[in-house]
């Protein structure tokens, strides 16, 4: 099993795959064609294959793909039946309504606990695991945490990028609108809404 | 002067450009080098060049830019000198989180009210313009919006959308994690959220 990271385009095409998948009769459907899965999605047949050939490797000729055994592969590499842990810290508006979002838990992954300074934690939402910050690095190590998620400012988003990274936390998604640095072998991603929505507007103006 | 749209990038880099400019005192510096302006950013000249030669033109040669003339091309370019009015629907988590980045309007974009259906509206955060679905059409054409964010649901997405393509807006900012269709003319931008930090997570978990 090929275990590189897909293209996002690709990552964004499985879930629905496996929503196919599952909903098919198991005992009719003991085998499945990509030309099946394609004509159903409306999607290239080619590109079916691509999918799933990054994930499972290529189906049989005249055969196709076990279906059973192409739903355990998405979900394995979906991580699906792996939930990843995740921790935000910065319990603001953004971070509550990420603690909120349904659909994370849809594509494996789980934001367990948000932190936040002591005084900043009384007037927050209660439905969720909000801790202060001085919890922070006892709970990320017990819980063998590798996600994290930052929705702090600006000022503050570089020492809480080091205080993650110090707890063993492999992967950042980060959202104050900042560079932040991360030694090598951790993945950082940074959304900065901002600038999309300025990208947008310049187009907007422009056109 | 190109009015051309630039790339995320060189979008990125424009407010810092005109933050420094902005700095200088004006007497001392009527002219400004690239290559100053370069050095004090620690960026490339090649860059800076070709950045604010996309906006300006390109400066005289040994003598540069006027200092003057390049702030308020770039304050036009970034639409700083003429605020776009943004209307959101969904006022949920998300949207109220929006509603609240105070960055946007650094960016030239202010969101000036948000709409959902008449019985969310009760309990939501009352310093922001919120207003219900029934008047969305009437404001959106009174106060001419071109700017639409959508935060609602994957079902309601859209007709949603049509609804703010019907009044005139031009540009539309959907955070629905959903497909959604829009005519020929009209901007569209999608922000998935989950399938981002769903793809930070399979690289995560393949790394």
């Amino acid at each position: 099993m090929d275990k590189n990271p897909v293209s996002k385009a690709t990552l964004g095409r499985l879930p629905s795959y496996l929503n196919y998948l599952r909903e098919l009769p198991q005992d009719e459907y003991k085998h499945i064609s990509a030309t099946a899965i394609a004509k159903y999605l409306n999607l290239g047949e080619v590109q079916v294959r691509k999918d799933l050939a990054a994930v499972s490797g290529a189906g049989k000729p005249k055969v196709g793909y076990n279906t059973k055994d192409l739903i355990s592969r998405l979900e394995d590499y979906l991580g699906y039946n792996k939930i990843t842990n995740a921790v935000l810290v910065g319990a603001g508006k953004l971070g509550m309504a990420l603690m909120h979002f349904e659909e994370f838990e849809r594509y494996g992954v789980k934001i367990v606990a948000a932190f936040d300074l002591p005084e900043k934690i009384g007037d927050a939402d209660s439905h969720v695991n909000l801790l202060p910050m001085n919890e922070f690095e006892n709970y990320c190590t017990s819980q063998n945490i590798k996600l994290g998620i930052i929705t702090v400012g600006e000022d503050a988003a570089q020492s809480v990028c080091n205080r993650m990274v110090k707890t063993g936390i492999k992967a950042i998604w980060n959202f104050a609108p900042c560079k932040i640095d991360v030694p090598n072998g951790v993945l950082l991603k940074s959304e900065n809404l901002a600038l999309s929505l300025a990208h947008l507007n310049n187009k907007l103006l422009n056109s």
